[in-house]
């Protein structure tokens, strides 16, 4: 047998928590709060439909959605980010500082690719989004957590690890972040985006959930502070448009936009045509603006029902999270449950029938933290089933400790 | 400044000529014999838009398209390369073997990703195709050519470095090959799978124009031959259906699909949907026959068309390979002309206007061998402007010689 590369008993183990995340999604028999999709009436079917039928005619923008495309990605959909996305939150770049990728966590890998070496120490937060710990397993980074609190990151714990582990890069997930829902506060962005610079250390932003705030101020992203080009952050279409599309944009300096162009062109040419078209032509035509609110108006009925139920039917001294927006809360049990096993229970009872996601796997040390931990996804699931499956869970919860 | 990671200097020459390949592909004012586009009248862009209006509908197959799906791909497809692309070549598998990629050159990074540590040795042929170096170039593998003659890769230079370089993996693109032309022979597909038996090497079969054959005899796949899963096959929907949409397939064992596939999560998670839905109901529907049909009638008359006008204009002592199908032939000049500074001045002067790829980056050693070549795609141009195109730069050549 050929032996395989080294990276892939690195990534053994976040590998089989990502595959268990995909395959949570598709069991029908169970209520999930599982899986990170979208709900199915967050989706524009019927607009893609209707753009679909427009571009896909030979004389129109047909050919050119079937043909090979540009490696940076197609134009009007760069455009759109600049004007649409990263605008109105106080980025001000031009076009040749963004490009497309197929997916937020692409943006991702291509950082990796060009930065980062075997053994470059990685900062990120605990816990934090296990498929990115599985690419910096893949890329055979050293990952050190980094300690947070309700407001994110804790700078002063940052600058101690900086100073301590000499990282290549800081990841971190700052608004709404997966899988706690917490958003890193103003203040600590700029801090995050001063010691960058100062010890000069990449920082990764990884924000796919930015722009599905359901309440709270806006506030402006890392890249935002950042005068010195240390900042890469990687964006996504998946939760304001279509996550099975695959779309997502890095935005960076020009010069480093270049290289992960390279790496692109590397690893797969170039992002799929026709749905980089449907999607511009999404926004061009003014579809997001009034599609944005439908969402947001979905999302927020469906946190605040999760939200309610968990405070009436879990156990006293139960611990969550409030985001004001994405997809996420963050629960800690009390009276010391172990939720990996509560998950198996959980689904394997007919009479709970509902899945989570077990926080262990969301700490990249392995050290048994988030053992009493478990990320609730309210987007997919319509609100009487979330009442129902956070009644079910919470009884067996309260069964568990004698309540 | 952050340093880039080790590997971007590795890739730094043959990622210059990818940009040069993709740039080729879109300015307008030069007849392009550059890139490997296939022609515009080979999309199937009407049905494209029949198929598409009907899946995007909620009640239909809308939400799913626009939804998360299986890192693996989606099962319909899997089943139409098992049933309309293997079967019919001699590759008995099941879905449980194939996966969906995002184009054939996805297959080769995750392959590589999953195999290739740096210094790794990878064998592969005088000339070969340059976007696959620079892959190789990214993972830190040593690439070392092996000889070919117009049969392909010669079996006994290719066992005399398997002993001298104990490579981990043999790069080949057998049929049709890109650049060449040239197309590997029944015995020695069947003497390659037998040496990467004998010493443990893997091989991985690049073989994206299989399917496009104009003339001649269709010949069984490496893989036909692989008794002890020691090949893993890349394969493309680019050049039957759509290269914009970006859709490949990887053909090997289940144990390696599984490493591919966790690869794949930590790269993009998965291909994407609409273009794979499409792609499958295109099969299913049974409209790939008469297209097939098509598009192999139509490359037929252009390359005829190029072959000829290159033994009527070009000058005395020219060599070409006589490709069976593919998009290119592979062109010798006599003289010493560098076509490096035969293409600067063919698309620099108005009264040619002619592009083409010179030979040089084709060689991975970067020997100097190559200097007198070029690769011609007739893919993309009609018969006319092939004619055009030739007649215009066989005139500079012969004028370079004083004929």
């Amino acid at each position: 047998m050929v032996p395989y590369a080294k990276r892939m008993e690195n990534m053994a183990f976040t590998a089989n928590v990502v595959r268990g995340l995909f395959g949570s999604m598709i069991d029908p028999n169970v209520i999930s709060f599982g899986g990170g999709s979208p709900a199915r009436e967050a989706l524009p079917v019927d607009t893609i439909r209707l753009l679909a039928d427009e571009i896909l005619q030979t004389d129109g923008r047909g050919v050119e959605a079937l043909q090979y495309g540009p490696l940076i990605g197609v134009r009007d959909l760069r455009e759109v980010v600049v004007r649409d996305l990263l605008a109105p939150k106080g980025i001000d770049c031009g076009v040749e500082n963004v490009m497309i990728v197929a997916g937020g966590l692409e943006g991702i890998n291509l950082t990796c690719q060009a930065y980062i070496d075997p053994g470059d120490v990685i900062l990120l937060e605990a816990p934090t989004f296990v498929q990115s710990v599985e690419i910096f397993d893949l890329f055979q980074a050293k990952c050190v957590s980094v300690d947070m609190d309700d407001d994110g990151l804790l700078p002063e714990d940052l600058e101690r690890k900086i100073r301590q582990f000499h990282p290549k890069m800081i990841y971190t997930n700052p608004t709404f972040q997966n899988p706690s829902g917490r958003t890193l506060s103003l203040e600590r962005r700029k801090a995050v985006a001063e010691l960058a610079a100062k010890y000069d250390v990449l920082v990764l932003e990884d924000d796919p959930y930015r722009d599905i705030r359901y309440s709270g101020e806006d506030l402006f992203p890392i890249k935002h502070f950042d005068a010195t080009d240390h900042v890469v952050m990687a964006g996504s279409f998946s939760k304001i448009f279509s996550p099975g599309s695959r779309l997502g944009y890095v935005v960076a300096d020009a010069e480093t936009i270049g290289h992960l162009v390279d790496v692109k062109a590397a690893t797969n040419s170039h992002t799929s045509m026709l749905p980089q078209i449907l999607c511009a032509e999404f926004f061009k035509r003014g579809y997001y603006p009034a599609h944005h609110k439908m969402i947001c108006d979905l999302y927020r009925k469906r946190r605040d029902v999760m939200l309610q139920s968990i405070d009436r039917y879990f156990p006293a001294g139960t611990k969550h999270s409030y985001p004001d927006g994405g997809l996420f809360t963050w629960v800690e049990l009390p009276g010391g449950i172990d939720t990996t096993a509560l998950l198996r229970e959980s689904t394997a009872d007919p009479a709970v029938g509902v899945a989570f996601v077990e926080g262990e796997g969301f700490f990249s040390d392995h050290d048994g933290r988030g053992k009493n931990c478990m990320r609730m996804s309210f987007g997919s699931t319509p609100e009487d089933l979330i009442e129902e499956g956070v009644r079910r869970l919470g009884g067996l919860i309260c069964s568990k400790l004698g309540q």
